[in-house]
């Protein structure tokens, strides 16, 4: 059941803009005057990389480097769309604004976002301190779209004090939010099986914060301690890892996650936003690499791939030596 | 919070081999017979590539292409291992032999499996028919050690019938899994929330048999009929993908599921075993050069890949332009 990797995509001018390219640096001051059409319209410029996208983000220059990137990710029925809701409520009750990039994994034969039409987070439609956008995921298992990291760019340019990052944590999707976020949050809860463990000691080594959400339930407290024990492990490691408690449904914890954010969220500020914003760039670059050099090594030369694939059948080499062979052409 | 990947292991020679180089025939004789010793010190010395890795490995060259190897892979909390266990009674019954590579993603620190001291598959240690062997998973964010193919091997030349590779579905495992496996199993399960179906809108891409587990439980019938509308999506792809209802503790659509594997299991068998092992192989190779490049790229000439960084910061390039520009040097 061979399934190749869906093929990169052709090069293709950058489609037309959809707004004035006259009148971009009005649309910024009406962005940053809080205008939800044009905080709207320069997202979706600068997701479709349009022929505006350059200048949106040259007049946004000065204006980046005051969000943090707070990245929410954990497996299925782990809460988190409502611990993320629970955390803007009590942002926007201390009068934080916040922009939420919520990354659905869609199909890529679909094209579109599957859950477009779920419910949530409709009290923060009314509220002008919140932006609400929805992003598919890319191509195979997932995995960040480029966009994202533009469209924190618009929102940190728009003035919101933080961007919220949600995704499901699963395949590429996990990888990315770990490398784009300023700040990782990894979110768990009782009741999910021994899995839950185990998926947890790979996410050890990036989390900034844990929570085990739903802490009302039987097992919170044995969850906790699990997590504390896998995590005395990396004791060697300087930076201490808090371990919250919450529960979105009743808001024990959450003021509490918040305190941790701003904790972590001054020691990054203390790195320039240039750095921060190269950082996510570096990523997005070594992960194209990445899949370019995959791309050719199932597509390119057979017959000298089948010979390093047999070297590595017979354990005369390793992958690591034969992928070096390979780059070296 | 910028935590750099863990740097790629130096070079290394071969391990010392811990059985007799001499007596390598033997020893596989003494394996492909059934003797349990002979099989678990093959795989260990696969395990470690160790320095009789090549010789035990031209001499598993006839022994091999047997066995189909069936990924199942899925989020916490869908009873996955109950799953398995299950299949392999259903296997058994039908005096069918089953190797079995259960994934622990362990923490890169700990360099243990975390797992280790699990008690599941317990009724399978007893069982001359049954042999299971724990991986640890490597390094960020978990991901298939490359040691699975060659105790794919080990296990397919010891004679076994199917071998079964389990893992949590969660980044980099999950990726890897769909690439190694001949057949992808998904399993999901009914109360995981809504990111379950978002979950497995990216697993559509690359599932051969959908399984919604727990179907005793309520809403298993709503989980299928997501599932079924999803799917309904990439309905002109030419392969229909079963969907199938199970309950691992109660035994119900567990012999539909070794049928539908069975069904694939003969599609599969078509494709020559030297080009599904060499397909193995070029993933390998394929994963191995993506890890260089992005090393490279992040440990590498900083001002001229900081201009690349700002030129897709800015805008006037995408990702995909920029990697092109690194891998041209």
């Amino acid at each position: 059941m061979t399934k190749p990797m869906p093929p990169s995509k052709p090069e293709t001018p950058a489609p037309p803009a959809r707004i004035d390219l006259a009148n971009v640096s009005e649309l910024i001051a009406r962005m940053r005057g809080g205008e939800r059409r044009a905080i709207s319209a320069v997202i979706t410029e600068l997701e479709r990389l349009s022929a505006a996208a350059p200048a949106l983000l040259q007049a946004l220059q000065p204006h980046l480097g005051h969000a943090l990137v707070a990245g929410f990710t954990g497996p299925p029925g782990a809460g988190k769309s409502t611990l993320v809701n629970a955390v803007i409520e009590n942002l926007r009750k201390q009068g934080r604004t916040v922009g939420v990039i919520a990354v659905d994994p869609s199909s890529p034969i679909s094209g579109g976002a599957i859950l477009g039409d779920r419910i949530r987070m409709t009290a923060a439609l009314d509220d002008d301190g919140v932006f609400v956008r929805s992003l598919a995921s890319r191509g195979y298992l997932g995995g960040l779209s480029p966009a994202a990291v533009r469209i924190i760019d618009a929102m940190d340019g728009a003035g919101f004090d933080i961007v919220l990052l949600e995704t499901v944590g699963t395949g590429q999707n996990e990888i990315d939010v770990a490398e784009v976020a300023d700040i990782r949050v990894v979110i768990s809860a009782p009741g999910l099986g021994d899995d839950i463990q185990a998926m947890k000691s790979g996410l050890l080594e990036i989390a900034d914060i844990m929570v085990v959400n739903k802490g009302d339930r039987p097992g919170a407290e044995q969850t906790m301690q699990q997590l504390l024990g896998a995590l005395s492990i990396r004791a060697t490691i300087s930076d201490k890892v808090p371990v919250l408690k919450t529960s979105a449904l009743n808001g024990d914890g959450i003021a509490e996650l918040v305190k941790a954010l701003d904790d972590i969220g001054r020691r990054v500020s203390q790195e320039p936003a240039v750095s921060r914003r190269r950082r996510r760039a570096r990523y997005l670059i070594a992960r194209a690499a990445s899949d370019l050099v995959a791309a050719r090594i199932k597509s390119g030369g057979k017959s000298s791939l089948d010979t390093l694939a047999d070297g590595v059948l017979s354990g005369t080499m390793t992958p690591d030596q034969a992928a070096k062979k390979v780059l070296e052409g």
